[in-house]
C-alpha cells in the first residue's frame, strides 16, 4: 500500500481510454479527514499546464479533499479551453463527493499540446470515484504511469503516524521546484503552514536534486495531504524528516526507472563554498551530454567532468580539483592520478565525487547516463 | 586554399604519430609579414588547457608570427608539466624560425587529461616547419581534425585583400567565447586593436551562437593573424564584415559535421525584448535533449520547444508564443495551430522559429539533433 497506508485516505485507478495501450490512466486520491490540510510545490517552468495553474489556486486555499490525476495527456499548452477542461474535471469530482470544486486538485501527465478527450475522461472519473477503496493506493500509483516501467510508492513510519506516497517520473525530469506528479499523504495532525514548511524542506533536498535529463516539465506537481486521522501531532522537525525520507525513496525509484537509463548516478560534490555552489557544480555535471555518454560507455572520463565543472561560477581553483569515480581518485589537483583502468563501471550504480576544496558544503545530485535507449524512446514518443 | 590564400602566409600539416590512425596531426601556420598583428578569443571554461593559458599570454603581446597546432591530445588538465610541454613546443617552433617563443601561439585538441608524447610531437614540428608552403593551408586544415569527417576552410574576398580560415569542431561544441580551434588569416593592414574589435564582433554573432551539444571545451581558441601583405587598409567595419562572413561559413561547416548529427538546425528567435533574451531562448531550445531527440525522430514536437522556452528568464507571455517548424506554424498563441503532419522533417536542414512577441530583437542559434550516432561516438571515444 502507498498513499492509502496512512489512515483517512482512499484511492483508486481505472482505465478511461486515454492511453492507446488501454492501461489504467485515471486515479483519484480522497482525504476523508477529519482534517484536509494541504501543501504543494509546482514546476518552476513558466509554461505551466492548465492543471498546475488550477491546483496552485486550490492549494493556496489550504484545503484539499481530493486529487484527480490522469496520464495519457498533459493538458499543457491547450489555452483557455484546456483550463476549462481542468475546471470541469474538478467540478465532476466535487459533484461525486459532495464537496467544493475548490477543494479538488488536478494533475495531468503525458503529451504536451493536445486537448484531453473529456468524453472519455469524465466517465473514467466516475468509475474511479465508484472504485475508491482503503487499499486503492497501488491501483492509483499504476494509473499515473506514462513511460515508467513500474509504479513508485513509499511508506515512512513516523511512530503512531505515517507518511505514504506515490510518484511517476521517467522523462522530462529536471525539476526546479518539484518534479513530475507526486502525491504524499499523512495521517499526522498538521496545519497547511506546517505541511508547507515540511514539504519545501523535503523537496529542496530530494526532487530539486534529481536531474535525469536536464528537461523541466510543464506539469511538475508534488502534493502533501494530511488527514489528521492518527490523532498524533508530530513536531515540524519530525514531519520534515518523514516527508524527506518518503521523497528521497521516491526519487531513488524515479532515477532508477528513468527513460532508457542503464546507470543510476549519484554526483556528490564536497568541500564547496556553499550549498548553491555544490548544487550548481553537481547539476552542470549531470547535464553534460559528454559525461553522460561516457558513463553509458563505462568510461571514467574525468576530463569531461572537469570541463563541466569549469563552466560553472562556483568557487574553486582548477588546479585543486579532485575527482573520484566509484571510489577511484582518477584526478587529483586537476591532473591525472590513479589509473582509470582501476574504475569498475560494469554495475548499474555509479558514484562520482568531486572535491572543490573551497569550503565545507556538500550536495548530491542524482542523474542517469545518456543511452541509445533514451534516444530511441524520445525520438519515437509522439509519432 | 584556406589560411594561405591571403598573401604573406605559409602553412603545413604532417603526421607526428600522435593519432593512433596515423593521420596528420601537427600543423603550423606562419605569418611572413610584413606585419604580424594578432587577436584571439578563448574558451570561457575556467578549466583551461595549457595551450590556452600560453596563447592568451602571447596574444596579449599583440604579435604572433606562427601558430603550431596539434590534434591527438588536448594537453588539458595536465598541470605544470603540461604547461612546460606547451612552452617547449613554442620554443621549438621559435628556434626553427629564428623568432621569439613569445611570438608563437599554441593550440591543442583531443583527449583531456593526458600528457602529449613530446618525443613524437617535437620531431613532427620539425617536419612541419620543413614542409611550410604557400599552398599548405589544406594540409594544415586536415591535420587539426579529430572526429571531424572533413576539413573546414573558408575564404572571403575583401576587394584587394582577403580573409582565410580553417577550423576543427565536431564535439564539445558550445562556446561561450569562442569554440574549438580556428585560425583566421588576412593580408589586410590592421593593428592588433582593430583585429580584436573585428574578431570579437564576429565571434559574438557566429561561434558564440553555435551550440551543438551544450558542452564547452577546455581548449577553444580562435586566432586572427594579419600580415599586411596586401598593402590595403580596410575600415574596421569592412574588416568586421569579412571576418564575420569567414566565421559564419566555418560555423556552418562545423554544425554540418557535428558528431553523429543527422540534422543541421537553425533556431531563429524573433520579437525578443533583447539580444540576450533571444540568445538565451535559442540556447535553451538547442540544449534540450527532448527537443533534440524529437528532431532526430522527425517529430515536430512543439510542446517540448515551449517547455524549453519556459525554463528561461526571457520576457514573454506563455499564451503569446508562436512556433514554426520548417515554415509550418504548429503553435500559435501557446496552443496547437497548423496540423503537425504538414511539417516535412525528412531533410537534413531544419529551421525552428520562435516568436516571443516581446520586442524587436532576434538571434539565430545553430545546433544539431541528438542521435544514436552521437551516443555511440561519445560513449566510445576514449576506450
Amino acid at each position: 500500500m502507498t498513499v492509502t497506508t496512512p489512515q483517512g485516505f482512499r484511492a483508486s485507478g481505472v482505465a478511461a481510454g486515454l492511453k492507446a495501450s488501454g492501461n489504467d490512466d485515471v486515479a483519484v486520491v480522497v482525504n476523508d479527514g477529519p482534517a484536509a490540510a494541504v501543501a504543494g510545490v509546482f514546476t518552476a517552468n513558466r509554461v505551466k499546464a492548465a492543471p498546475v495553474l488550477w491546483s496552485q489556486q486550490v492549494v493556496r486555499g489550504g484545503v484539499v479533499r481530493a486529487v484527480v490525476l490522469n496520464s495519457g495527456g498533459a493538458n499543457a499548452c491547450t489555452g483557455t479551453l484546456g483550463f476549462q477542461d481542468t475546471h470541469a474535471t474538478a467540478e465532476h469530482v466535487a459533484a461525486g463527493l459532495a464537496i467544493g470544486a475548490g477543494e479538488v486538485a488536478v494533475c495531468s501527465t503525458g503529451l504536451i499540446g493536445e486537448r484531453l478527450p473529456m468524453d472519455k475522461l469524465l466517465p473514467g472519473v466516475t468509475a474511479a470515484l465508484e472504485g475508491l477503496a482503503a487499499d486503492g493506493g497501488d491501483a492509483a500509483a499504476r494509473a499515473i504511469m506514462t513511460t515508467d516501467t513500474r509504479p513508485k510508492s513509499t511508506v515512512v513510519d513516523g511512530g503512531g503516524w505515517t507518511v505514504g506516497g506515490m510518484a511517476k517520473g521517467a522523462g522530462m525530469l529536471a525539476p526546479a521546484m518539484a518534479t513530475m506528479l507526486c502525491v504524499l499523504t499523512t495521517d499526522a495532525v498538521a496545519d497547511a503552514r506546517t505541511l508547507d514548511v515540511a514539504l519545501r524542506a523535503a523537496t529542496r533536498l530530494t526532487f530539486d536534486r534529481v536531474d535525469s535529463d536536464g528537461c523541466m516539465s510543464t506539469n511538475d506537481t508534488v502534493l502533501l495531504l494530511a488527514s489528521g486521522a492518527s490523532g498524533v501531532s508530530p513536531s515540524t522537525h519530525e514531519l520534515t524528516e518523514a516527508v524527506t525520507a518518503a521523497c528521497r525513496d521516491l526519487c531513488e525509484q524515479l532515477v532508477d526507472d528513468a527513460e532508457g537509463a542503464t546507470k543510476k548516478v549519484a554526483i556528490e560534490v564536497t568541500s564547496a563554498a556553499s550549498d548553491d555552489d555544490a548544487v550548481e557544480v553537481g547539476r552542470s555535471i549531470a547535464r553534460n551530454n559528454l559525461v553522460k555518454t561516457a558513463l553509458f560507455g563505462n568510461d571514467p572520463n574525468w576530463g569531461r567532468i572537469l570541463a563541466a565543472v569549469g563552466t560553472t561560477a562556483a568557487a574553486f581553483d582548477p588546479d585543486e580539483l579532485d575527482v573520484a569515480v566509484n571510489g577511484v581518485w582518477v584526478c587529483r589537483s586537476g591532473s591525472a592520478a590513479e589509473d582509470r583502468s582501476k574504475v569498475d563501471l560494469s554495475g548499474r550504480d555509479v558514484t562520482v565525487r568531486v572535491a572543490l576544496h573551497a569550503g565545507t558544503a556538500t550536495a548530491t545530485i542524482w542523474t542517469n547516463d545518456l543511452s541509445h535507449g533514451y534516444v530511441h524512446e524520445n525520438s519515437a514518443y509522439s509519432t
